[in-house]
């Protein structure tokens, strides 16, 4: 499987048009203002001098680069000369900014010229370059230009020079993953294979003993022991470094870091097809996704630590699950879905992006969540150390709001990959490609309000007749999926493999695909290990999961029961929601009477009728403050 | 109601006697062993110097205290020579540490002498002397020596001088309170009113504008605003200094300061017969006990300043519940009886001694929990930033094990109050007593294997014949009372008020007064406000609150479901706990196979037969880590 070229692929209605527009509109123009504002910007001018404000952070160059990720794919469907100028002339300052050994960093040019790669494993130094890097690769995939793909070219080379096994080399790895993804991505692009063995070496270096962050540490000076993560946790599993790579087989540590790891490990197993790096990735990615993962396909359930923390621990009201953490699982899902031609990765894919992914961010695409936690109660974050539970404008670490702005401008890139003769539709949104297969041009459109409604209409047009292949992903929460090929039925118990239907034959300039994937109501239960979870049911309608609202269902939403025969009702949300399917069903509230003013009671509790009125989780925390819920007492 | 004089009661036999037992032989002298090993001892001595190990911490007094405290209850019933030469050893390096003027405490004599009430909002100063009052108090009781309470007789007169309207007088008030109540005690104890004066002081002076605490923040010149307690609160609710008392309808803050305060209010509205600060403190027990307090009768739901959170807001694995906020529940629960005669307040005190209070002890008395969690899981507080759910043998903030000790040396005082002419018995337990009623002695003897029995059997033997009344409490939770007096029954329905029933006889030697509270298991529901809990069920029988352990059910308790029409059986419960009844129903566990290894099902839940054994909660972890909960799907 490999990609179709970034800009051979383009949304053109439906759902993730809207989220493109606004995600131009609103986010994209309201994150470069606040980099300006922050000082993130003109950091990259190197003008800052000891006692002026705005010292530039560690961090604050990944911050620039994801932005410019973001506006090198939204350019590349979307020509914006005003915002390509914006870009270009902070690109410039990067490209200004290099230092003559190719080296690239404002906080080490002008902060700490000092301390240049003296602790990878806070500071973000390799972290920031593989962010770098990225942006260049899409810079370059949006619109042509080599400025920063040059400049990255030579600060990966001069990376090449300081880190590895040669004498006189630092055995240095990042204390923040994420550089070796983007060597993958450099070296896809470039076709230069240099890259991949930097990021082969930044991944097989990990775990290795004497371990480098001790070493580096007491270079440093620092004789204290490395305690981040928390008591009686093995300290490097935080960064995963506490074994190699291979040897590792459950998720560990900080979230986004691990899976920002894996995808590398995936991306280089796929680059280099090394079975055993492919085996490694495939044991990681079991572990999350059967112990480690929300329902809403968020991960890293601790907030101390920011971090993976037991198997079947999913805890609601203090879920972390990080923005940054669901896209990061994004990430290493089509990666692996790169490596094996399996729905799985997909089906995980989806679930995460329609709901622990855009949950991040608010409607109009002003306002983020850093966390996206599965249950709320609005007193309760004062008093238990959590963020708050009201969207924000902006974090002093602001790494989920650009997170999600590229990963928003890149969503075409999600819908298919192909090989010679075959192509994968993974997800499904209303588009526009144009696709080489057995050498033949093939353009294919489509139609659907998908996910709200349960039809694609795709038409096929190749510039000459040509057989070749169509996989289509049939989900996994789809029980009766029925696919039309020019209004012929596709028997797909015969041509479904590991989850997707190959259709194989000659096809025509007109053939339509009709798909119906039928979306009644489901009801979700997680595995009885789950303590958090057990008695309760999640809902979901497609691949969208519901929650209920304060706003819709009124205060207590805990004593509000789910009968198991109740069925649900399909409706329209309020617009002020956007006119979403919302699902209602007849439901029990517990009736406080019994209890007289007490808090406890012997009584057999007694139950009221009430309605239960549920709505698309992502787009919860858009009416105000209120409670949550995902997880409904049945 | 006054109190019986201290050493006219003992407990004989039974459950109380067990624990007395071991709190002589196990927890007093490991309390003073640890105190002795950290400095708190040497401390004394006002030998330290910079540089030396073992700096005097600002509340180490208050361990100290709270032993002398416990040994002074101890001895009155218990003679020990050994253990008084101990305790009269370290009293004598106490008054010898008394400066001139008065003072008493060791930190602010040799480590910041320059720094004496310069920070009473942080530093324990005046916490420190009111548990020093407490132990002068006590071990004048218990010992008929005077030395420590002349000693805090000088000091508190000293404080008079310091603290108050006056001219030239600090209007400062303590940040953790503690020393109105002392001062109130001092008063009971010494017949001096000047004590009640400087209590009320104390009291009154809180939450008055210019707000002590900025002008001393200032003094010091320390111009941060005050913080402390998390963000979006009202910082001085913290320490109950928001407002003035009288102003104050919700129990805010640091439980244990709070219930403190409480109690000082209670027990000064009494002495001062001030109804309107009784009815303050009565709006205040009001939201602690309908909407702040666990089922085990802990207080203080959040971990994040050990505070009260809000109404209905009882996380339970999360919980905070420390032991010292259980037992200062306890000492409001007592004063408030003792300005109203209604068992509403027995019977939360009751409650809260035997499940969350003695929670906080192991069984063998050596090891202690600081906080008091409804629900463990083993792995859980490493990724939580909770302490362990292993009980510890001793803590930095060594207030609980000597509180408890204290607590349960002196227990015999929570068996009965008394007026003229009528003696209340809020407690059962097997007993020795010598009443003053109606100016005769009455020799008072109870047998009980109360909790685990319903049986209690009183004898009465007044030295005359006299009429004379006995107000015998009627648990809450029992429905079916009866009370037998020579064997004929007592129409209870007629002699209840407020939760007592008034025997009003001529009572003579011999009589016979047989209790009988059935004990049926209980199912116990939370308000549905509760969210942690709707759906969930509590067992209780007689006043013993139970829970599910590991050990006995299995991993993954929360897949156990209690079926609403399960019968209980009483057992016995392995020796290791006590050989205790153990409740033992028939329940269901969910079944894990349809999830077929995955984290997410949309199949109906299935479940297997299994059986559900429930022991004391206050019990727990003592068999080894394991998974543990009060609350229980039903």
């Amino acid at each position: 499987m490999k990609l179709v070229p970034f800009k051979n692929v383009s949304i053109t209605g439906g759902f993730w048009y809207e989220k493109q527009k606004i995600n131009r509109e609103n986010t994209l123009p309201i994150e470069y203002q606040q980099c300006k504002d922050t000082g993130r910007l003109d950091a990259w001018k190197l003008d800052w001098k000891p006692g002026m404000p705005n010292q530039p952070h560690v961090y604050w160059d990944s911050d620039v680069a994801k932005w410019i990720e973001a506006v090198g794919y939204s350019l590349a469907q979307n020509p914006d000369p005003e915002l390509e100028k914006l870009a270009d002339e902070v690109i410039q300052w990067m490209a200004d900014a290099q230092q003559p050994d190719g080296y690239l960093n404002t906080h080490f040019t002008v902060v700490e010229p000092d301390k240049r790669w003296t602790n990878l494993r806070d500071l973000h130094e390799l972290y920031c370059a593989g962010h770098l890097m990225e942006a260049a690769v899409a810079y370059y995939q949006g619109t042509g230009k080599r400025t920063l793909l040059d400049t990255l070219e030579k600060y990966a080379d001069y990376i090449a020079t300081v880190f590895g096994t040669g004498e006189n080399q630092k055995r240095g790895i990042p204390g923040h993953e994420e550089i070796e993804l983007a060597l993958v991505r450099l070296a896809e692009t470039t076709g230069k294979k240099k890259y991949l063995e930097l990021a082969s070496y930044f991944i097989e270096e990990r775990g290795r003993q004497p371990h480098y962050f001790d070493v580096e540490r007491k270079a440093r000076g620092d004789e204290s022991p490395y305690r981040l993560g928390g008591p009686d946790i093995l300290p490097y599993a935080y960064n995963q470094s506490h074994l190699p790579v291979r040897e590792q087989t459950t998720a560990e540590g900080h979230a986004v870091r691990a899976c920002y790891l894996y995808t590398g490990m995936a991306s280089l197993a796929r680059e280099t097809k090394d079975e055993s790096l492919a085996k490694a990735c495939k044991t990681l990615w079991n572990n999350i996704t059967t112990k480690r993962m929300y329902v809403h396909g968020g991960i890293g359930s601790s907030r101390f630590g920011e971090r993976f923390s037991f198997d079947y621990d999913l805890p609601n009201e203090d879920a972390y699950a990080e923005t940054c953490a669901a896209i990061s699982l994004v990430f290493f899902a089509r990666n692996m879905l790169r490596l094996e031609k399996n729905a799985d990765y997909a089906n995980v894919l989806e679930n995460t992006l329609y709901n622990g992914v855009i949950s991040g961010i608010s409607m109009d695409g002003k306002q983020f969540f850093y966390d996206n936690i599965l249950a709320s109660h609005p007193k309760y974050h004062k008093y238990s150390g959590q963020k708050s539970p009201q969207r924000q404008d902006w974090f002093g670490c602001a790494c989920c709001p650009p997170n999600i702005a590229r990963l928003i401008a890149s969503i075409s890139d999600y819908l298919y990959t192909q090989s010679d003769d075959t192509l994968w539709i993974h997800l499904f949104a209303e588009a526009n490609a144009n696709i080489t297969l057995n050498n033949t041009n093939v353009n294919l459109t489509s139609k659907t309000q998908y996910p709200w409604q349960e039809t694609i209409d795709y038409t096929v047009n190749p510039d000459a007749e040509k057989s070749f292949t169509i996989a289509i992903r049939l989900p996994d929460w789809c029980d009766n999926p029925s696919i039309l090929v020019n209004q012929e039925a596709i028997d797909l118990e015969k041509v479904n493999q590991n989850g997707y239907a190959y259709i194989t034959r000659t096809w025509k300039k007109g053939d339509k695909i009709h798909i119906t994937f039928p979306m009644p109501v489901k009801r979700v239960y997680a595995h009885p290990s789950v303590r958090q979870n057990c008695g309760k049911v999640a809902i979901k309608r497609g691949p969208i999961l519901y929650c209920l609202e304060e706003c819709d269902n009124g205060k207590d939403l805990a004593a509000l029961r789910l009968p198991p025969i109740a069925e649900f009702e399909v409706k329209t949300s309020p617009e002020s929601i956007g006119s979403v399917p919302m699902l209602v069903a007849p439901a029990l509230r517990r009736d406080p009477s019994p209890w007289n003013g007490k808090l406890y009671s012997t009584s057999t509790p007694k139950y009221k009728s009430a309605q239960l009125v549920a709505v698309p989780y992502f787009l919860w925390a858009n009416r105000g403050p209120g409670e949550m819920t995902i997880w409904i007492n049945e």
